[in-house]
């Protein structure tokens, strides 16, 4: 018996004419099987077969629920994985194989013929879990909620002379106080200057007036992750500022609002890149449109020139414009979306319009 | 030209009769070209040779500071990275390939025979980095020392009525104003049963009398991580808290003071899990004795049953044992230790004595 996710990922494989696959993303297994494991260099495997002869490779050192209704084949670090691994795959059919999958288990199993092939079938299971079922998209809708009531609550952490690292030191109990079970990923507080790199790491900065304040934070509920950005300003706004945060809004809203099935990724990335592009700050926007998010922060697919997707109902992705200027001001505004039938359902409702903080 | 650390990767390597290898780890390539870069889904690569041909392949998205010497290939999301890489690796000689190379890149350089084949050689990186050169070695110091000043500060955090969260919250600002650059790793914090799991995270529990109090920490300096953990006790100690603390100090000086070159690591486990045993407490002693650490939190190479290496001068590794009461409460005492010409530098000089916080 497969469950319906399990289903959903062989079917997508048999299309391809596979027939079993040997998935090792922890992410994608916890998908299939409800159980989170770490593994971190050591094996922690999930085979899956047309037949629906499922086993869950676990090392000894990993703990599980009780009750759990998969085939288990538990191993020690002394013991031969690979060894373990050939007596369960079928040697006489092509393996389907996970994109990460690691080279220092990968290739042992081709030096001992393993299986007839050893094909790349890692889009199966990414392309079934871009497509959010039910449950899914409560968990994603509640973690974007926590976000937004957390988004106002960090505002109120602005005030003359904070620094970067006293705002942070109150996000991760914020959190947690509104319900989510912590970050989804380290926190990014820039002030002024440092908003201009999109990946900065909170520092002793001082809060100065004029300065952009900007946030891009997410937190976790039940595995699934929340991840918005909103830019404030602390008491006034240079012309300049304001001209590129407007710029960066329409940006936004206009990417938004052209989304509903069908609509490929790469022209909701043109649309956004030409509107900041026509103003002369193409090269100020760095990095693409959005990515792919769920139980990963980024998961596979991106809103960028280099993906021709058509969108799909159930899809959830980030629309992240952002103009950057180095040694002066930074702005991104960023919601999670969900697309729809007709449109997109936001995920993220805390206001865009621009604020000042006094 | 190479420097030393690639020399020496060059060295090991070619005593397995490999000439080519290609890096894709980022603190290996970090570790030979001080270019730091977290490509996550994206391909980054660094190939070296024998003949001293090293070429470093890079997304267009990466930014790596000026005047780097090294030849570089600059690629686009939407270039073909296979066929890029086919032009530079020498189709007529067996490819060294990184532990950690994921599959979505390593099978479509086998399906395009990119080389004559393709072996796993990461143990060749992985034991170079294993053992520390001068420069490492002060930027391990330095990254332990203020681990030991932090730790001090950490006690000071503790009183009656506070939380794990709280605690937390102050501990990043702590880190940077002694002058590190953040955590190597998310802190643990840890009041009473809380402590009995050896990755719990830091949540709303308050401090109660009699709890202990773990904390499991480390920081980063110039890219190197600390990582020690003290477990004290709030206002009182339970006769067996007491026992089990001092059963679990004496594993971890008993294992410490066996170091020197030419022990193997599984008898430096062997050590310390025997005492803990002796005292039929092995079942809660459940994880290895240790890991080596550097640019990694963990790197390749355990203190434990499964690695029979003998250690050698500069080898740095924790010893961390720890017991495990579950529904009561915890204890793990650990140092990071250096292998030096005839015993050990230890890098933790915090005191291990059983502490009363009031």
């Amino acid at each position: 018996m497969q469950n319906e996710r399990t289903e959903r990922i062989l079917s997508a494989l048999q299309k391809s004419g596979i027939s079993q696959m040997l998935v090792t993303d922890p992410m994608s297994i916890y998908y299939m099987t409800g159980i989170y494991i770490q593994p971190f260099e050591r094996f922690f495997g999930y085979y899956i077969t047309a037949e629906g002869e499922n086993v869950l490779f676990l090392n000894n050192l990993f703990t599980i629920p009780d009750g759990i209704d998969i085939r288990q084949v538990w191993f020690s670090d002394t013991d031969p994985v690979t060894d373990i691994l050939v007596k369960y795959i079928d040697k006489s059919r092509v393996l389907g194989i996970d994109k990460t999958m690691a080279a220092r288990f990968l290739l042992p199993l081709m030096q001992n013929k393993a299986a007839a092939g050893f094909q790349l079938t890692s889009l199966a299971v990414d392309m079934t879990r871009a497509v959010k079922d039910e449950e899914e998209k409560a968990l994603m809708r509640r973690a974007s909620q926590i976000n937004d009531a957390a988004m106002a609550r960090f505002k109120g952490l602005i005030h003359e002379g904070v620094t970067e690292l006293e705002v942070e030191s109150h996000m991760l109990q914020i959190y947690k106080d509104l319900g989510s079970d912590g970050y989804s990923f380290p926190p990014i507080v820039s002030f002024g200057a440092n908003a201009a790199d999109p990946h900065h790491e909170p520092d002793n900065t001082m809060l100065k007036d004029g300065d952009c304040v900007l946030f891009d934070v997410g937190c976790l509920v039940g595995g699934y992750c929340s991840d918005m950005t909103r830019t404030f300003y602390f008491r006034s706004v240079s012309d300049e500022a304001q001209s590129i945060y407007e710029l960066t809004k329409k940006a936004n809203e206009s990417a938004e609002a052209m989304i509903h099935p069908g609509v490929r990724l790469c022209d909701i990335d043109k649309t956004a890149r030409d509107i900041i592009s026509e103003k002369g700050y193409g090269p100020n926007f760095n990095h693409r449109l959005g990515h792919f998010i769920g139980l990963g922060e980024h998961e596979y697919g991106d809103v960028s020139s280099a993906f021709d997707w058509p969108v799909q109902p159930g899809m959830i992705f980030s629309i992240e414009p952002g103009i950057y200027l180095p040694g002066n001001t930074g702005v991104r505004i960023e919601d999670l979306v969900m697309v729809t039938d007709d449109g997109i359902e936001r995920l993220n409702n805390y206001s865009k319009e621009l604020q000042i903080i006094e």
